[in-house]
């Protein structure tokens, strides 16, 4: 934990005072991002402190050699990850000489960083004392722009504070840059042309391997008190690097500025070998609309996604910070008009997880996208995987699954697995139940039942036989079991009938068995064309269903729950609040055996399959498996506390649900796992969004119609938020004692509140 | 499966013809080795085609760093392996200024080789034709000899066979040499002098992080025709270099040979800034014994070793041929003389399994070592583990186990664990039975109890404690249990309650308590010294044996048999005889996780505890266990046939017995496993030795009497072994119908044939 770190506000993440050791957690904490490309809130100008440079292409990506001490077959051989890209933010100064270093200069004061989240931009200020004795102010503000998602900007202003000084800004285009993670200290960029013409430049470089061509560019003019100088750089030029040199006199108390925009284009939107035409185009754009125009968008289009996805809370500005800082990471990392892209857990603010796709997106984000933009965004995320099942079908091929049984990998960015832990990768594989899940929420959401017919059936279809083979008939149970998994706890490993994934087994196998029927009476003619491509027959699902329906699953008639796996019981079952502090957490200090044979539990698992097949169980049922569960989970997966906040508001145990809401939206802010300087837990920002709206609003869906059960913690005076349920938005004001709902559209809509329907009309609050 | 690339011979391992592709295959299978060094069957002169260069020096390792996909706590950071030493067999050859180069020359003829079991050694001869013209025979011989382990010789002869040729001849050393293995790609060696006088030179060297000094030494003298030249070698230095040419004009048909002895002297032996002292000693010894003595006192110290430790077999000459190689490996390997050394499984064959000590010494070569040489050679390996003990309390601390428990390492050279995949490292915690096993066995072997007092019961107490704190209480089960293991089965991963590993923790637990009360009572000194140092109670030892009483041991009533672990039964019980060809070896063919949910089994594992505990069960219990396990079994370890062996003998399933006895013993002469290039199979050698005595021969020890229930397989006409039993040597002669025992000493035995007792005397065989 790092509390009040970050100054509470409202609408800003501020930082006050330069603490060199905050460095690299301030560089993830205010990252920029425009579901187009990110970057880490690097320093614009040299630094030679610690650092962790990152600069982030969406979808583009590197099969790094995979690292492995005891190869398993079936591994994949190449780790897709997350690339650091050319750098086009640079901008170097000398001060009469001397280059500014924050790491290495006189004196650092008055510093202060602020990333401004209502629109969209960052800024950092400071005053340095150069070891010279000049004394300078550095004002920068940039952005990445929404309008034009190949462009960010910047301007960094430089004020002599104590004398004249001559100044030398350099903005510089680097493609010389590395991984900070790469499994054999390799290179992973190719450079293949350094381009300049006037005050503009571009880098093409491509990726080694995957070969994504990608052209960084910039283009730079320098001003002095707000009148352009009409200067040409000086070229500065490198196989890998091109810089453009400007140098002025300026007095004291004068301000030179440099504008600079940049940015990449790359050869998933345009020919590869147009990418210097390209730049150029992206450029020009962005001159005829200049700097100003560019941010005035900026807050225009931020003030869209707010407009819509902004949840308000009175009364607690930490929460209210929390909320929104996950709100804004989310549209920075994914704004869902790319079926080719998805949500990497770290987005666009760091390396780690490599690939980029979890079941995360599945599990947690989609409701969020649902709710806050149009529904074809959540349709894009669907798509995603429709375009990766026949990698699915060749993934469960290689670990000898046949008849186009399907395996969505762990992690990946092109569809095929890039994860290399037998129990994760071959065992985690209750992943392929939340790719159906998903098509499941969406249809029970958006009631667009379209998309099952065209695509999710099929994707049913190959992953119900994959649980149909996966499974097993146990002559000593006479039940099917399902051996040898990893379930959604990931610490227990190679377990024997895990109940999460039993159960969403037999679901898949069911749900797929009931959509198969209902387009064939539907849509005959996808019907045909599925059938045909599938080569599936009546008694190839009627032996499914035997599976689904003769599924064991372990039970305790003693404490009257599902058992986790089998032998859960053999435990010793002491209680996460027995365990001293300093063991904690566990998988910081304790041997892999010992997390595993220990009841501890990561992040929900049995009760994460009540909060998805939440109407299959009654509230009594929730309560003892909640109380008999909780007390030993450590939540050491930023994934688990959302859904106990949402399970615990629903079990009116709100402080509770208080408690689990301020950790998980607050993972980051507070730095609750030491590790933000890795970047930031994107995916779990999804469950901080569900806390509110499905926890303390209780909002669900129940025969087509929105239905809520708001509660409100005492903490707080009330709260907002939006949700978009069928191209109806509905405004949703909770406070203490009363919840009031109010409809932006025409036409009236039917909620359910506490059980009650009440119909929301335009123009009138409807109250309760 | 490769047979009849060997030439069956009942002394001697013969290849004819030369053949590229077996380089690398025959370098392993013609390895020499004396227990201070050995060497795979490299050329001594250049070759540029596919080999495996190994030369190795007993207890010489490097801790190469730790490759790991995923990092857990408590694994090491360093992987102590096996280390290619400087090359001292090197032998340049050019002839009319063209080097000779086997992968290169016109043309190889009448290529042979044979290492020489009987009397150790390993000659090559062949007949080579320059690209120039110029055709010459080379015949090499070479040993590293039994009598001054620090040296080898070499007798390396080129006859021109078609014209005269000047023939310059290299004898080198070479401390450049790189491991075949390294995670990091790093050189392993430092040189730090090279050194040289007349025709002598040596190479100090020494490895990096662990600072073991070498001098690598030659001595060379050159011979026309029988007659030595009084040449002095023309220097050919580097900084890892050293060559000395001798250059001669060499008429047609007359011979031109180098003698060259070499080896090295280490730090583990002599000071360090003495190694060019010691080398120029040994040298010296070396000379004024000469080659062809030392080669006379090489084939005399062979004969002693085969004079005890050989098994005969009439009547089939591969078989014979068989168990001598495995016998002949593993006196190459270990002789028994220094407490520091150990068994590699690869002994001084390979790199491969990098480490030096696996639970194979203590649960496999003991009772090889115990039979064929004095008992101090099995007190010194138990007295490895005992210099470990600190080490495997440490190991066990960073596994969250305190009190002094005790858990040795997987893997180790030093006492260190040196293996990282977590569910070998830290679950295959049945090793540490395998340690106290071995007490028992050498106790009971030779009823030499002072180990006991001296060391033993330090390690049992350490090896008790960590049981004890290992097994939990079940509540459900109302007995204690063992979770999270992988037993000697390595097919099932992280499985709880283990039949054999919780059986043997009963085991140590109740012997423990036994030798505590004995010590006790008998030596109440040493228990002084040992309750002072381990702070043991009384208490604590109730506390133990409350475990060891109410261990839980799975059990199936409809089988009657104790199963392998928990769940067992619900896996798909397909008998080994019903999967294809074309999925084996599963271990090569399926993904981990499909091996872990099949009931397909490595090596014996509830069938390993029958073989440790025989007496614990009846033969009924034993042939209702092995057929209900073998079925499963697929002996893709090199550790498993034998013990199935053993138990289909004692079942008097002989047909059984001889197929695991084929197997086991031609295991690497036949390549069944497509691996032999990568070296020998050392420990499991001593199973093949066990397979006979033990097997075919029926030995055991009962009521501190040696006791036999000879059998033998149709195949053969008869077979012999000799067992050195507390200083008496017993040979065993077995025919069909009769067994006959001859006592090699003054002391008349009695031993027990078939439950009968005989006695055997001195002068007279006993036949049966």
């Amino acid at each position: 934990m790092n509390q009040d770190y970050i100054v509470a506000d409202n609408w800003a993440l501020i930082e006050e005072g330069f603490d060199a050791g905050k460095v690299e957690s301030s560089e993830s904490l205010f990252s920029l991002g425009n579901g187009a490309m990110g970057q880490r809130a690097n320093f614009e100008e040299k630094y030679t402190g610690e650092t962790f440079q990152g600069s982030y292409i969406a979808g583009v990506y590197y099969p790094d050699k995979t690292k492995v001490g005891w190869w398993k077959n079936g591994y994949p051989e190449y780790f897709a990850k997350v690339l650091n890209a050319p750098n086009w933010i640079g901008i170097n100064v000398w001060v009469n000489g001397e280059e500014l270093d924050l790491h290495t200069c006189k004196k650092v004061e008055n510093f202060r960083r602020e990333l401004n989240m209502k629109e969209g931009w960052y800024q950092r200020i400071f005053v340095a004392t150069l070891n010279n004795g000049i004394q300078i102010k550095v004002a920068s503000k940039r952005f990445l722009s929404l309008k034009l998602g190949e462009v960010g900007a910047i301007q960094y202003a430089v004020t002599p504070l104590n004398n004249k000084a001559e100044i030398i800004v350099e903005p510089y285009l680097d493609s010389g840059i590395e991984n900070k993670d790469t499994n054999w200290e390799e290179k992973f960029w190719e450079t293949l042309e350094v381009h300049h013409e006037n005050n503009t430049a571009a880098i093409v470089a491509r990726t080694l391997k995957t070969h994504f061509h990608v052209g960084t560019f910039m283009q730079s003019s320098v001003s002095l008190n707000g009148e352009t100088l009409n200067l040409t750089g000086e070229i500065n030029k490198s196989e890998t690097y091109i810089g453009l040199k400007f140098k002025q006199e300026v007095n004291q108390d004068e301000e030179l500025t440099v504008y600079k925009f940049g940015g990449y284009v790359t050869s998933m939107n345009h020919a590869k070998d147009e990418l210097i035409s390209a730049s150029e185009n992206i450029i020009n754009k962005a001159i005829s609309l200049g700097y100003s125009a560019l941010l005035e968008d900026q807050k225009e289009a931020w003030g869209k996604i707010w407009e819509m996805a902004d949840i308000t809370i009175d009364g607690d500005v930490k929460a209210q910070q929390g909320i929104r800082f996950n709100i804004f990471q989310l549209n920075q990392t994914y704004l869902g008009n790319d079926s080719r892209l998805n949500i990497g857990p770290k987005g666009f603010t760091g390396e780690k997880y490599g690939g980029s796709t979890y079941w995360d997106t599945e599990a947690y984000c989609i409701p969020f996208y649902m709710a806050t933009k149009d529904e074809k965004v959540a349709r894009n995320l669907l798509k995603y995987r429709y375009n990766h099942l026949e990698k699915a079908i060749e993934n469960a091929g290689k670990l000898g699954f046949t008849n186009g049984a399907a395996l969505y990998p762990m992690v990946t960015m092109n569809g095929e697995e890039c994860h290399n832990e037998w129990e994760i990768t071959f065992e985690e594989i209750h992943r392929n139940g939340a790719i159906v899940f998903a098509i499941y929420n969406y249809l029970r959401y958006t009631g667009d039942y379209s998309y099952i017919p065209e695509m999710g059936l099929e994707v049913m279809i190959g992953v119900a036989r994959f649980w149909h083979q996966r499974a097993n008939f146990s002559t000593a149970k006479n039940k099917y079991v399902i051996l040898g998994v990893t379930g959604p706890n990931e610490y227990e490993n190679n377990v024997n009938n895990n109940w999460y994934t039993n159960y969403i087994a037999q679901w898949c196998i069911k749900f797929a068995a009931t959509h198969i029927n209902k387009v064939k009476e539907g849509y005959p003619e996808d019907y045909e064309r599925i059938m045909g491509k599938t080569r599936l027959t009546d008694a190839e699902v009627q032996e499914w269903l035997k599976v689904a329906e003769n599924m064991y699953f372990p039970y305790s008639a003693g404490h009257d729950v599902y058992l986790q796996q089998d032998g859960f019981l053999d435990k010793e079952l002491i209680m996460v609040n027995n365990l001293s502090k300093e063991e904690r957490p566990i998988n910081q200090k304790w041997s892999w055996d010992r997390i595993l044979r220990s009841p501890y539990i990561k992040q929900a698992d049995v009760l994460q399959g009540f909060y998805f097949f939440e109407d299959h169980f009654t509230k009594e049922e929730l309560e003892r498996h909640f109380n008999f569960y909780e007390p030993f989970t450590v939540h050491e997966s930023s994934l688990s506390p959302c859904v106990h906040s949402i399970q615990a508001a629903a079990l009116g145990k709100m402080d509770q649900a208080y408690k689990f809401y301020l950790r998980t939206s607050r993972l980051d802010l507070d730095d609750y796992n030491k590790e933000v300087h890795e970047g930031l837990h994107i995916t779990s920002m999804a469950g901080t969004w569900m806390s509110i709206v499905e926890g303390f609003g209780g909002m669900r869906i129940k025969n087509d119609m929105l239905s809520f059960e708001p509660k409100i913690p005492e903490e707080w005076k009330g709260y907002t938020f939006k949700i978009n349920f069928r191209n109806n938005i509905v405004k949703v004001i909770v406070e203490h004692g009363k919840t009031s709902f109010k409809l932006e559209g025409n036409n009236p809509v039917d909620v359910l509140v506490n059980g009650e329907k009440i119909t929301v009309s335009p123009g009138n609050l409807a109250t309760v």
